[in-house]
């Protein structure tokens, strides 16, 4: 199930070469996950003491530059639910003409802030995690 | 007293008309009174949960644009200490010429994040501050 | 006339004090100022080489800590238009209690890029603002 | 050829979960980028309407939390020269004790604005960087 988010970008977002800065196109990836989560498990921001989802790695590849006039979404899915981990993908388009700007697959891994280990996903989320895909 | 701090720059501090974008300027008057407490007070970090200097207001004025090129740098010295507040003022220049970009007037509380209310500036940095005028 | 813009707030706006970092409300200010400008002259970036509207000062007073999980919205109004100035006012406050956050007064000028000074707000521009008064 | 920078933190690079947001962390890798330009030709922006080295992917594994108060600096050496790109080696770490947090591998093309296409990295770059491996 692929979850699309319309981005709302800010002047800033754009670099003196006229289009959204790279660095700041992570924000528009991070934006996409977090409304998977809210769609998905209500957020995760409500276990954060017991249970984190940390980003352990990104590989994203840039396509084309993304402007400020382009209408911009992110469309964001699981691709993978391991033990502990979860593997997503996502892109940035244009959501008029579905061109996309960039892709990112991304690792995620459950975290227990106290022992500072990873540890299982708990039962509560893996069902919701599941029936997205 | 002024303390001046040397920025370093990013990339993506410039926006898409070619400078750094306002908002990102902001963060420049941010490192420049983080640099003034770490001289005068060690930072005021540690205090966190019990004493705090939230700011209260801010008023900036732009001059001229900063180029990515340019050596620039903020300058910070406390202008007035009250009961509970500081009034700092701040430039952003250019380390070459002096040539003044922005200028800041900021009003910091003194808070308690248990109460929930200003407080007095404690004595110990108190008197640090007074030093500095 | 007053427009309300709700804001797509990033994680990565908070900061470790555990709420949104005062530099990043002004992301928020500035999406407003866009909003107004786009629902009244259809943007103002078709004209950047002939005519810009740079933001002059601004005026910020903080009143209480954004949360992440708090919808936040921004208002925007023409508060008084001069020869080629706009004095513009803004609030950034929750929108289910109605509570506000920060409130911004921003003194904008109209310019031109090719002289490198101000100019008058040219009057295809002036009447729309006008109406929104 | 490793090359070192020192990163100045910006106190809104942390987020509510205390450390430094893993997305601003993105910008402490495009400061070791510029940093290395900088020092082998003396940076890249001078031939931007010519000849432009875009991010084309970045590979990115976060080891550890970056927290404020901890000293920081990026390193950054080029591991490989093709014919139109550069693959960068980089990571973050703690300038005290060398514990990495994290690192990237990212790989840039040389491209010309005017064509819209990649072109080969010319020679007078080509030998400084060569001189680096």
């Amino acid at each position: 199930m692929e979850f699309v988010l319309k981005i709302q970008k800010r002047f800033a977002d754009t670099d003196m070469l006229g289009h959204v800065n790279n660095v700041n196109l992570q924000h528009y990836f991070d934006l996409g996950k977090s409304e998977l989560f809210r769609q998905v498990v209500g957020g995760i921001e409500d276990h954060l003491s017991d249970t984190s989802l940390i980003i352990k790695a990104v590989h994203n590849v840039y396509e084309s530059p993304v402007f400020m006039g382009q209408d911009t979404e992110v469309t964001t899915r699981i691709e993978k639910i391991g033990n502990s981990s979860l593997t997503i993908l996502q892109t940035i388009r244009d959501a008029s003409t579905g061109l996309i700007n960039a892709t990112s697959c991304c690792t995620m891994v459950c975290f227990s802030p106290k022992s500072g280990e990873s540890k299982p996903i708990p039962d509560f989320w893996r069902k919701r995690f599941e029936e997205t895909i």
